[in-house]
């Protein structure tokens, strides 16, 4: 067995066990955890700059960019926000245990569901340090343990966060496997962490789209996963124009390089000459690069013909392909075809069309007027975001807690049998 | 292109075009299919018997055991079964489209979540013909096309039937694609089908533990697995002896072959005396073989000393192993150990300790004085089964037509931008 097998397998290992006793741990050691590690984390503040101090210095003279340099950062505040993002984990009621939908059956038996944890978590993240104390902070508060692996240029601030990880749920009595951080940056630790279904229930790659792609592809292990955001938003001849344009506007130009960015937008002819001609000024105060289908360029100045590729890219840039479609079925068919299965919206007061559109749209959000930058976690009450799943197995869309939780089925009974 | 690879890919084509079809089919046209379905299977009796019998004789000539042909063989009253089946999951309560945890959130939308199918559903089984009837009647129940992969000694008969499923899908104006059975008995069909993610969201093998092990190893598509039944009951010193032996007896001897009986009984030594020779003579009577840990042998006469692969061991026989434990706490380390997740019991009267097996024992089903064979779909009360998972991820323990669908979030609004 190579080193780095060995060296994950015992990671593996007493993960497994740990999770045994993190899974029954009741909700004030969890939270009391989670708390004395946000203090940890305050307490240690000068310490996480000063290792992060030597990632910034590794990633400055291997030229990495400005962009990743910027993720890599931990600043007073970043530090801060992390404390403070365990303690509001810690005031997010506790999904285990919960049970539901208990209802007597004819032989006599009480059948319900317990909300339980997955077992053991491992997720696979890029350069934000700041990712190592909020995914720690998910798992525990699922009563979930949490193999984490960051990238190799955020080494040293990942293991500094990861002492403070330990001491905080030394303090509270919890075992300090339970939250584990891969100390190698060989490669072959992700290679083994995904392929060891004896220890690890699920894998959550958190990172571009590469990562994610190659590490589903060579998984044995579930994947909670996140692919493109090719967010469409369609204005129906019968929507609210007002709506229609703040929305239109809203979803675009609010952030660019977010997966909940509309990336195309489908108008009905009806309305084209109405709307696309008020809304290109809007986006050209904000030097948004516009690509349409023929009948975008006609109505509109200015315009670049759009490609088919084009209908097929997230650009999570300042750009937005428009097309012109005949109805709302013509819209749904390119949505169909063309998206990625985040987020959709109709923008309509024709109730019929609202109703179609929810049922038949197939994305893991579909709206109806409302922006698709609300596709998120906090904004739809989880609490907390793990990430969005564009998969449709166990869990779709933005994922909290539950999403790392399962239910078992439990049985009360009164001495029954089987006859 | 092999002719194989050529031919599954074409099928799954079809799968995914039929699958948005049925996904926004109405619940009057599903039942309306189904009850079809069930008309013609019945009306064709006669040509499905001829098709078995082709089966039949050609599973003679090659030797197939008694078993086996048993499966196999359809007669009038498995025939009627099937369009009784059939008919049952069109009374069912239809999953698709029912809207949950509808809420307002702070921004002004309401945010809730509307379930959905997964898409096209792959079920590879073997002998039992009338599996094709009943996972096609699932499948599209939950709105999600199918494509059926029986076993090659079973072909005659499937082709029948999928005659029928084709006809009574016609009859109904949903697509003959909704429900494909595969025509050929070359085995690399199998392969492509659990390799094509791009046509097929899920597999679910319904067979012997090597089918399973296999498909699941090879997959690239997410698999609803059921490996082994490995159940124990364990009796407290806090027991009620009369419960106790109920249990313990009709969890063991109600049927053999099946995956939620128990095939280790741990005692509490406490009680051992009291409650270990008076089940032993109910064994006997029964010709159950019983092996067991050094005390048992001690405690009862006749007893097989048990080897550590006993307690390792899925009998699915006449066979049961037995251990005497100390305490609640040694019987749930014991299953920790050795169970395979799938259904757990004590038999006790202290509050304290089944409050504490419930939580802490993580199996699919955990029960408490109930015989473990309750384990099941339609016990449950979820009106059909398509098999019990062992795993945690999506679903757990018995899977009815809910394991089939997902939830997608939905956002009314009402003009709302973020912030």
């Amino acid at each position: 067995m190579s080193d780095v097998k060995q060296y994950m397998t015992e990671v593996g290992q007493r993960a497994r066990i740990a999770s045994r006793v993190v899974s029954r741990a009741e909700t004030a050691e969890k939270n009391a955890a989670l708390n004395a590690i946000a203090d940890v984390i305050e307490a240690q503040q000068a310490v996480l700059l000063e290792a992060n101090g030597k990632d910034m210095k590794a990633g400055r003279d291997s030229g990495l960019d400005a962009a990743l340099l910027d993720r890599l950062e931990l600043t007073p505040a970043v530090v801060a926000g992390m404390a403070e993002g365990l303690r509001q984990i810690a005031a997010l009621p506790d999904p285990i245990g919960g049970i539901s939908d208990m209802n007597y059956r004819p032989s006599g038996i009480q059948v319900g569901k317990m909300r339980v944890p997955l077992g053991v978590v491992g997720i696979i993240y890029e350069s934000r340090p700041n990712v190592t104390a909020d995914a720690a902070g998910l798992a525990l508060k699922s009563g979930n343990a949490a193999i984490l692996r960051g990238g190799k240029e955020a080494i040293h601030s990942n293991q500094a966060i990861a002492q403070c990880i330990h001491a905080g749920l030394e303090k509270a009595g919890l075992p300090a496997a339970a939250v584990q951080v891969v100390d190698t940056t060989d490669r072959a630790a992700v290679g083994q962490l995904i392929t060891m279904p004896e220890y690890v229930d699920v894998i959550i790659p958190r990172g571009g789209k590469g990562l994610i792609e190659r590490i589903s592809q060579d998984a044995c292990v579930p994947v909670i996963k996140h692919l493109d955001g090719i967010c469409h938003v369609y204005i129906d001849d019968e929507a609210d124009l007002e709506k229609a344009t703040q929305i239109a506007f809203n979803a675009k130009t609010h952030r660019y390089g977010v997966c909940n960015a509309m990336e195309t937008l489908l108008v009905a002819e009806g309305v084209a000459e109405q709307v696309l001609p008020e809304l290109a000024g809007m986006y050209k105060k904000k030097a948004v690069e516009l690509r349409g289908c023929l009948t975008t360029c006609k109505v509109i100045d200015g315009v670049i013909p759009a490609t088919e590729e084009d209908w097929a890219t997230e650009y999570l840039a300042p750009v937005l392909s428009i097309r012109v479609v005949k109805d709302v079925d013509e819209a749904m068919d390119h949505i169909a075809l063309y998206s990625s299965g985040h987020t959709e919206c109709i923008i309509t007061e024709n109730y019929t069309k609202a109703r179609r559109f929810l049922r038949e749209v197939d994305s893991s959000s579909v709206m109806v007027n409302a922006s698709t930058r609300f596709a998120d976690g906090f904004e739809y009450g989880l609490g907390a975001e793990i990430g969005i799943s564009t998969d449709k197995f166990h869990v779709r869309g933005p994922v909290g807690l539950e999403g790392l939780t399962s239910q078992k089925y439990i049985v009360l009974g009164d001495g029954q049998i089987r006859q």
